[in-house]
């Protein structure tokens, strides 16, 4: 990252405290043993924020129930694990690997049932990439709640390093009949939820079986002991504690793309498969319910897509009139959330801060005015318009509609 | 990742089982309600080792007190959190962030005392980095224990995203003089880690400090509130809990650079100021105390250098005669472990495995003799042997001197 410009260089350092001696540090401490796990300190604070309708537990199929990452206390790109957004049709179910199968059968020459033993023996790819609730962003869409965090808004997307069969892999072993152009992908969740995927050259190059998540084992929330990954598109389509794969040549018209995520347009008709994931970003700091002050401010946020890499993230701190170009933290991945930011002189007026985002395929994050006449406000799925923070004059930072 | 060879994929298939319908796998579930949390399965276990001598608290600032990475039981390139190594030279301390502080001081125009808040404000750079303890490895500089582990041989490497504010920048702000080529760094454990840097380009441009880790502020035993980051140089110059840098023309020849982390040559002479962490590899699958099938293997691993970006790895599955090179995970980063895996089908007999890697500066990871013949076995740090693996006809791995 470059440096300050040499006029902000100097609003910084003068926010610092001069000092010259170590008798203006606190002084060194011994500390305790040394254990099995390195835990958290017991002055971070880091929770998700688990929503579930009043009353009801949080088994309800049909029920909204999500658990939001908290990306207004995070830094850098990749989501902590234990923090990686949760959602959920039935619950976490608890799942023994050594009982758990993969049934992959359908239109191939040889159905095999697959042990998360099996797949571990297997060659793996590992990918950093963001994973996305379809849902992220519906709070925006229907009405203006000032007092929304960004974790309100934007905490139902995430980003892990995933490892993991390559789909292509287990399409060679079982001998998949060319003439297979969909696949069924079922969760072993009490929902189980199913989900009709298409086989083009993309999803079949990049999808892939995933037993590991940041190294480690998929957490239970997360799908273990496995679960597809599909980068750049819809969440739901990741299906979790996989337990089947079954190829055909036709969509399988399940209750979750019938009932449940479909998008009911401005002329009253509904939209099905719309998978992939849009070009979207977000700024973190400062976001929603958080004070500022006059003077050196850094603007941090995420950007994403799931047509590819990131190109360029602009930020306007002028409600939308003029925009000035982020830095984006490096190497920029395909498909996963990046990190960027801008330095930012306040002069204590009012007003609005708001991103947004280009993709490498030229595909542009929409202002929230165009969003609407393009989707209408039936729908609840698939909401990627910029978002805007206004300002006041006493540094208070809130969510409005722009 | 390429998919099989012909040959293997059938060898891969014939040991998976066959099924044709949903009989064969386990039946679904729901589940339990979502939280703020996604805790790890009961079903994963995963511990660091704490090894220190007997009898003695983790507290002794002269003892060897470290806490090792399961690498044999992880997948990916990124450490979790929780399992990045720990190496302390007086425990653990509990710092609240809001009393600490960053004194950076001595050849300066503008002495300052930094916040936690501070840097928080400031440009960031995220980047994922290998972190390794000089004395990784050195079990097996002496001697020849078969039951030992990767985990015991190496398990003081690991890797984690880390985000904070460049070296470069705080130069700037606190208007370094010229003549100032070397840096103390301090740190605010009991035992006052202190060293000097050679203020090097490369150093000056790469260095930062860090409170950033795999998203979330540091772990208390990773440095919390803000740790040095140095990629591609010794654990110990990461200086954790850091609490000040002073800047001055000479390095200061604190303990921990005169009687400790020197290198006593075969010569008897002592070796001060090596830093930089070589090019190293280590077969993680199959490895030590595994037992393997004949058949169809996976050999995967992590190969990383402190010069740079890995340029390739090779692996011997008959003790070192014949070599093929493995397939790295893309993309590769600098100064940062990467996964390499390779297809390997066992004949059963007795043989030895071992991998080599070779970094995009041509420097090639040696083997242990010309290793041991160029650095004696008076020293203990900095060991970069290549690591051999023997399996027997019972296909026991075990760890082996070649």
């Amino acid at each position: 990252m470059g440096g300050l410009s040499a006029g902000l260089l100097g609003v910084a350092a003068s926010e610092v405290a001069r000092a010259e001696t170590l008798a203006d540090v606190p002084d060194r401490a011994p500390g305790a043993d040394l254990g099995a796990h390195s835990e958290r300190s017991r002055f971070a604070r880091l929770d998700r924020i688990p929503e579930a309708t009043p009353g009801k537990r949080n088994i309800d199929p049909s029920d909204a129930i999500n658990s939001k990452t908290p990306h207004q206390k995070l830094v850098g790109n990749i989501t902590p694990t234990d923090l990686h957004y949760e959602r959920s049709h039935s619950g976490v179910p608890d799942i023994d690997p050594a009982q758990h199968r993969l049934l992959v059968h359908g239109m191939v020459r040889k159905p095999l049932v697959f042990s998360v033993e099996d797949l571990k023996r297997m060659p793996s790819v590992t990918r950093i990439v963001f994973i996305e609730c379809t849902g992220n962003g519906w709070e925006n869409w229907k009405k203006a709640d000032p007092d929304l965090t960004v974790q309100n808004t934007h905490g139902l997307v995430s980003t892990n390093e995933w490892t993991g069969v390559p789909l292509k892999f287990l399409i060679d072993l079982v001998a998949k009949d060319k003439g297979s152009t969909w696949m069924l992908a079922e969760g072993g969740d009490g929902a189980g939820v199913d989900r009709s995927i298409p086989l083009t050259d993309e999803i079949v190059n990049e999808a892939f079986v995933a037993y590991g998540q940041n190294g480690e084992p998929l957490r239970p929330a997360h799908g273990f002991p496995m679960r597809l990954v599909m980068p750049g598109f819809e969440g739901n389509l990741n299906i979790k504690w996989l337990r089947r794969l079954k190829f055909g040549n036709a969509p399988w018209m399940t209750r979750w793309e019938t009932a449940r995520y479909t998008q009911l347009l401005a002329n009253g008709k509904a939209r099905q498969f719309q998978l992939r994931m849009e070009t979207n970003s977000v700024i973190t700091q400062p976001s929603g319910m958080m004070q500022i002050q006059p003077g050196y401010n850094r603007i941090s946020g995420l950007a994403w897509s799931g047509h590819g890499k990131i190109a360029k993230v602009e930020i306007s701190t002028d409600g939308a009139r003029t925009w000035k170009q982020a830095q984006l933290a490096q190497p920029v991945l395909s498909k996963a959330q990046v990190r960027f930011q801008m330095d930012w002189d306040w002069d204590g007026k009012p007003t609005r801060i708001v991103s947004r985002s280009t993709d490498e395929q030229g595909n542009a994050q929409p202002d929230r005015q165009t969003f609407i006449a393009a989707m209408g406000t039936n729908a609840l799925f698939h909401y990627n318009a910029q978002q805007t923070w206004s300002i006041d004059e006493a540094g208070r930072v809130r969510n409005v509609l722009a």
